[in-house]
């Protein structure tokens, strides 16, 4: 499939990387691709310009990767996500996944971030990224885990839950068979896309949880009575 | 052990029923202990005349089951916890386990509660009550189960963790013999007490979890790789 990354930092490149492994075709779409943008250091991740001589795969536009795309990932920061969406184009998001992957971390105060209340008190960014675009099929998933963990869920033994939500089941479908590929065994569905609220807010416990663990490698399941 | 419950609902009832079982001297405090107030039907749990006819045990003011305690729970909301402690006395929560089992919904939207960016943009309720009561030594625990599960952790048999924080290791100490006691066998400590952050912003995700599942014996257990 064709597949949009909206965002080149570390979660773009390794789910890029993850899929093209797949066998898909992978478009990281940033604000400005020029070559001293590819060519700068990125946190936790490489230059894109060594990621995309890596993997063969092509960095354009935000607006240049979603056109024709098959399935969108946004990948941005959760503060920026709606921008980046808009410069994608909402008729290059309409009638297809768009696999919310993003968290509203602001790290403006230091560590640890926190959630900005506009963001999170009444809603979530997977539930202002479907009112704003509301033709897209948005599926908020694979956030609830580092970005190694998304494409290589054997990297927590104990076996991580994906937590997906979203309005559309098709796309749900969709996603969990993408998930599926990469070998999560447990796809949990929450339901409709306000349980993108649920996901998003275990941003300070997986936080705290990696901080005092030393190692991203950690997860929450669920486990029932 | 002396133990001052600051709460009469489910939670309170529960915490105190199963602390009783385990040969502990339970006062269960409200704002207003007088008849009627006892015969009042509660929330998802009996009232308070039944629940003290059924353990013996005493239901007292605030302030009248803070006093002499060896250690307390707040097990009110969290939108009112600072209210109620402050009418236990702060001289009586001093120098003692003061065990934080609050939340902080907000029921007044309809459901599901949202949490209320006062209480957890850039802070926690447990944060909140150290900072008010500096004296008193908070231990932020079992706010991540529902209430049978606090006092009987066995009805998950994939076993949940039990997550406290708090500022000191003695009373954290504490607080672990006691679930020990009702037979938590993982405890995660998370810290000071600002780990209360991760654990309260939990609970958008337990009560989708708890909707989506059609039981509240649910519980999120850590896993690493």
């Amino acid at each position: 499939m064709k597949i949009a990354m909206i965002g080149g930092g570390m979660v773009g490149q390794t789910l890029g990387a993850g899929l093209i492994a797949k066998g898909h075709q992978v478009t990281i779409g940033i604000r400005n691709p020029v070559a001293s943008e590819l060519a700068k250091p990125r946190n936790y991740a490489e230059p894109l310009a060594d990621w995309q001589a890596r993997t063969g795969a092509r960095v354009a536009t935000f607006r240049e990767a979603a056109t024709g795309a098959d399935i969108v990932f946004n990948v941005t920061s959760g503060l920026v996500s709606l921008e980046a969406l808009r410069a994608a184009g909402a008729e290059n998001l309409a009638d297809k996944p768009l696999v919310d992957v993003s968290n509203p971390l602001d790290f403006s105060n230091g560590m640890p971030p926190f959630l900005p209340a506009a963001l999170t008190e009444h809603t979530s960014v997977g539930e202002e990224i479907q009112k704003a675009f509301p033709k897209a099929l948005v599926v908020k998933a694979f956030n609830t885990v580092s970005a190694p963990v998304m494409v290589e869920p054997s990297l927590i033994p104990g076996g991580p839950d994906l937590m997906i939500a979203g309005n559309s089941a098709e796309a749900k479908a969709q996603v969990t068979a993408l998930a599926r590929d990469f070998g999560w065994q447990s796809v949990i569905d929450l339901g409709d896309i306000a349980g993108a609220r649920g996901t998003e807010h275990m941003m300070p416990i997986w936080l705290r949880l990696f901080v005092q663990g030393g190692s991203p490698l950690v997860a929450l399941k669920v486990v029932r009575g």
